[in-house]
């Protein structure tokens, strides 16, 4: 769909660079929504919106398209809040990065066959409005997943939202399938890099070491923002319980290597390893 | 120490950057070996050396300091080869990782008094002559370790060397405490990133999973060389085994606070781990 309103509720890095791409599209009308006062100006300041709306229910009363680009928590809360200030045939859609529950609280809201989650993957660790950018959608990766079948026309317009709007490749995926995954590519790697920053912080013998590049890059997520992340790890509960399972498994495999004195074993295990980081390159 | 002749056995990012600054600031003879010909006849165009040995005796025979700059485990072959061949009164050091092996080995080659251990620190992600610079060692943090009361001179006269010499800083330290906190703010790191990417390559479900900037950051040590991490973590096991139970049951605690949905737990473990990795930055 090529809506004639838009309502970005969020103008941070992903709702501010959103609206902003909307905007220069010719969308003929961007609403934004941000509780961050200090968010709206500079997104009225670049022209990203048309205009700013003082509550969610006013922003998105005329809107056609309806973008929640909050934290997780914030949109769980937010799609009850705005149903019943949708227009008649608007369709609403978010960018958290977990799927299941934001899609079982748009049915519960009675939006099944008008909601679709999105999850656009853009790489930006700046929060808030100065994390956004024009550009910065444009070309990334986004899952959409449907509510189920009675959701599949509305997923349908949000994928060709997606890419004729705002020029990135919208792929849809089963909601399961794409949290299973983020608990993996994604949740794993922060709880990880938590825990070994967890580990270390609290070993006396490190007073006074000296840290290199080497431990500021495996430990950069755990200055990641603690809030939402632990939103995020207590929504994909039972995925991320999964995979840090497979983590400690793999930790206590290369400890048992190690305990064995096991050359061989050690030299295919690391090599594995350097084979799969290597291929993150290609 | 300020030696008139210096031998420098391995010309990789280290060795070539320290002889490269030690011909810089005026050492009159510095002799080149290294097992691979293209880093011998780069660090001589770059006139980094002043001459290459085709042997590391014959590298050493005349020097006053010997510096050796190969991985761990040619370093423990190294020292009985070239100890018959040294100079009266040369002293010996080293730059690898780990220091208790590499002590009791120049202890067991009969250079107790001759031998000091020696670890720079400097960021280096580049193997070989290609990873060296003439500035890479400037300002670097050393640690020097003695092998015991009748090391302390030779340990001294190497702490001078590097401070007067190549203009880094070196810091005294016990052999055993280097090795346990290089094996928290390491070797564990590489452990923890070749582990991830292990538990990673081997998930069945990611088969087409698109990996971002987080994954890529907390896995890219275990892109590193393998043969030679292979040997460290060999040669520092103890350590290295006390540092992965400590991630074990950091990952353990990490994973309770999900099993029992404990949002307090859980924003206390993430913002210690945040609060460490935000003073690494510092």
């Amino acid at each position: 769909m090529r809506p004639n309103s838009l309502a970005v509720l969020g103008l941070g890095a992903i709702g501010g660079s959103l609206a902003w791409r909307a905007t220069l599209a010719g969308v003929p009308s961007v609403v934004g929504y941000a509780p961050d006062r200090p968010d709206t100006v500079h997104a009225l300041k670049a022209q990203a919106v048309h205009d700013i709306a003082d509550t969610p229910a006013r922003a998105v009363r005329n809107a056609e398209l309806v973008v929640l680009a909050a934290p997780p928590r914030a949109i769980l809360d937010l799609l009850p809040l705005i149903a019943p200030h949708l227009a008649p045939g608007a369709i609403v859609t978010d960018v958290a990065s977990i799927k299941l529950p934001i899609l079982a609280a748009a049915r519960a809201a009675g939006l099944a066959a008008r909601f679709a989650g999105g999850h656009p993957f853009a790489g930006t660790h700046v929060q808030g409005w100065k994390g956004a950018g024009a550009e910065l959608l444009a070309g990334a990766l986004v899952y959409v997943c449907s509510t189920g079948p009675e959701g599949d026309a509305a997923a349908r317009e949000v994928m060709d939202f997606w890419a004729a709007v705002i020029g990135a490749h919208p792929v849809l995926i089963e909601a399961a399938t794409h949290d299973l995954r983020l608990a993996w590519s994604s949740h794993l790697p922060q709880a990880v890099a938590s825990a070994l920053a967890a580990a270390v912080a609290r070993e006396p013998s490190l007073r006074g070491a000296a840290f290199g590049s080497g431990m500021r890059d495996t430990t950069r997520l755990a200055a990641s923002p603690v809030e939402m992340w632990v939103e995020v790890l207590l929504q994909n509960r039972e995925p991320v319980q999964a995979a840090l399972a497979g983590m400690e498994a793999s930790l206590a495999d290369l400890r048992r290597l190690l305990d064995r004195g096991d050359r061989e074993g050690l030299t295919t295990y690391l090599s594995e390893a350097a084979s799969f980081r290597r291929g993150l390159e290609r």
